[in-house]
C-alpha cells in the first residue's frame, strides 16, 4: 500500500520553505501542546500566530476543550500575547450550540458539562439545565422518586464534567430513551495529557458512561469529527487546499486534517512523539496512516527566522 | 449456516419433558427476572427450585449483581421462601474476590462497588479500601494536590456504584497506569432492567467511564464471562453437559450457557422477549444464533406440574 511521506520542515531549502508557507492563507491550530502549557507560552508560539495575521492569513484557534466560553478563551489568548479575536476561536462547546442552532433547535437542553456550553447556548439564544454538582445522597428508589423528567428537553449535550454523577447519567440516559431527543458530545478525549503520576478523565469518559447507559452514539462535534470543516467552509469562506492545520495530537487534531483535506504541521511539544510518528509510518493500516502528517517541528516557533 | 432450533417446553410430550428433567443434575439460575421482581416471588418459581433440590439436583443462584455480599442474599432467598445455603449463591462480587483470591493477590484493592465487594474480600482475607460517596468539591489542580496513591494498591475492582465520581475515576485510572496492577470488573450490564420512564444505569456504565479513561480493558468475572464455569467444576465439579442455565437475559444468562456448553431455559418473566428471540433465530449471525435458549417457557412455575 501507499506509504505516506512525512518531511521535517526544517530539512527543506529556504526556497521550498517559503513555497509551504504560501501554499496556505488559513491557519487553524490547536491551542494546548502547540500554543501553551497551561498558563506558559511555548517557546515563540505567539509570535509565529500575530505574524501569519500580518501576513494576511486567516486564523482560528481549534479547542476541544469545553469548559470556557469563546470570550473566556479570547481572554487567555490575549493575555498570552496571541492577537484575536472571538470570532477567531473555534471551542466544541461554541460547535455543539452551532449545531443545535443549525438543526433549528427549539427545546431545552440537559447539560452534562460546565459553564462553557451555557454560555455558549445563552450566545444563541437555546433554554438548557444548569450545571455543577448533582450529588446522590439517598438511596437509587429514593432518588428517582424526587425526579420529574422535563417535557421541554429536546437534547443532551456531554462535554467536561467534573461533577459528573450517577444522577447525572441517570437523567441524560432517561432523556435519550426517546428517540427524538438530539445527543450531542462535544469531544471523545478520553484524559488529559498530563506528565504526573495521576490520569485525568477527559471528556471521553463521561461520554462512555452516558453513551453505555443510554446504548446509543452521540454526534461528535469537536475534533477528530469534520463537523468543524463545514462550519468553517460555511461560515467562513475557507479553502480547505488552502488551509493549514497543526497540532500536538496525531488522533485528534492531524486525524482531523486528514479527513479534511488540510495540510497538516504536527508539533513535538505536547501528546504525540516523533516514535509514534515513525511506528505510524511503517504501519499497513489505513488508520494509522490517517494520523501522519505532511510536516513536522520540533516547535512553533522554529517557523520565526521564515516569516519574517 | 446451521440455524439452531428453540422448543418451547410444554409443546413437548409428557415422556420428552421427563427426558428432559432427566438430562441435567446441576441447575443454574438466574434470580432477578426468573425467581423475584424486588421483593416478590415470580409465580412459585421458589417451589420448583425447592423441588430440584429435593430431587437431588445441585442448585446455584447466579447473579451479576455485585451490590449485596453472599450473605445478604442467603437472607433474602430464605425470606422468598427459596431453600438455600450462602455456598450456593455465586454472586460477581464473591467471583472477583475468588479471582483474586486464585490469582494468589496479596496486596490492597481500589473499589469502585459497594459493601458487597468489601464483605466478599474481607471473607477471603484480602485487603481493600473504603466504599461510599467520594465527591469533588474543588477545582482540578486542588483535588490531585489531595490525593496520595496509595502504594500497596494491586488491583482495581469495578463494581455496582451509586457514588461513581471523578476522583474515583481518576483514582482508578491512575493506579491502572501501572500495568501490573490488576483490573476486574464483576460484569458490564449496561442498564437495570425496570418498566418506567426511567434509565437506571448498570455496572457496565461504571465501566465504561473507568476503562475509557485508562485506556485498558477489565478481566470480567460476571455473566456471560466463563470465569464462572471455571470456578464451578474447581470448586463443586459439576459436568457442563449436565448442567442447566435458566436465565431471563439472553445475552448474559443464554451466552453464558452457550459459551459453556450448558443446556439453556429462557423464561419471559424478564429482559428477553420472545419476539427478541424469534428475530435472532432468523438471523445469520454467529453472536446472535449463540443467544438463543435450547428450550423455553413463559415461566418457570410451569416446570412444577412435572415435577411431582
Amino acid at each position: 500500500m501507499y506509504h505516506k511521506s512525512v518531511t521535517y520542515l526544517l530539512q527543506l531549502t529556504k526556497d521550498e520553505i517559503n513555497e509551504f508557507l504560501n501554499s496556505f492563507d488559513t491557519v487553524l491550530t490547536d491551542c494546548d501542546g502547540v500554543l501553551w502549557l497551561n498558563n506558559n507560552v511555548i517557546d515563540k508560539a505567539n509570535l509565529v500566530m500575530n505574524r501569519f495575521r500580518e501576513l494576511g492569513k486567516k486564523v482560528f484557534f481549534i479547542t476541544n476543550n469545553s469548559s470556557k466560553s469563546r470570550e473566556e478563551y479570547a481572554i487567555k489568548c490575549k493575555e498570552l500575547n496571541f492577537k484575536c479575536d472571538k470570532e477567531e476561536i473555534i471551542s466544541s462547546a461554541y460547535l455543539a450550540a452551532d449545531y443545535l442552532k443549525n438543526c433549528g433547535f427549539n427545546k431545552k437542553v440537559y447539560i452534562v458539562g460546565s459553564t462553557g456550553i451555557t454560555q455558549e447556548l445563552d450566545n444563541v439564544g437555546i433554554k438548557h439545565t444548569d450545571v455543577g454538582p448533582d450529588v446522590h445522597c439517598t438511596t437509587v428508589p429514593k432518588l428517582i422518586e424526587g425526579i420529574k423528567l422535563d417535557q421541554e428537553i429536546g437534547a443532551v449535550i456531554v462535554g467536561f464534567d467534573e461533577h459528573i454523577s450517577f444522577p447525572k447519567i441517570l437523567k441524560a440516559s432517561s432523556y435519550l430513551n426517546n428517540p427524538d431527543c438530539l445527543f450531542v458530545a462535544t469531544n471523545t478525549d478520553e484524559q488529559f495529557p498530563l506528565n504526573s503520576e495521576f490520569i485525568i478523565p477527559g471528556t471521553g469518559t463521561m461520554v462512555a458512561a452516558v453513551q453505555t447507559c443510554a446504548g446509543r452514539k452521540p454526534h461528535v462535534v469537536g475534533k477528530p469529527n469534520t463537523y468543524i470543516c463545514e462550519a468553517l467552509v460555511k461560515e467562513h469562506n475557507i479553502n480547505p487546499k488552502r488551509t493549514l492545520m497543526i497540532g500536538d495530537r496525531c488522533n485528534t487534531d492531524i486525524l482531523l486534517g486528514t479527513r479534511c483535506g488540510f495540510q497538516t504541521l504536527l508539533v513535538l511539544t505536547g501528546v504525540t512523539t516523533l516514535n509514534d510518528v515513525m511506528e505510524w509510518k511503517q504501519s499497513d493500516s489505513q488508520d494509522e496512516q490517517d494520523l501522519l502528517p505532511d510536516v513536522y517541528l520540533d516547535k512553533l516557533g522554529d517557523l520565526l527566522p521564515f516569516l519574517k
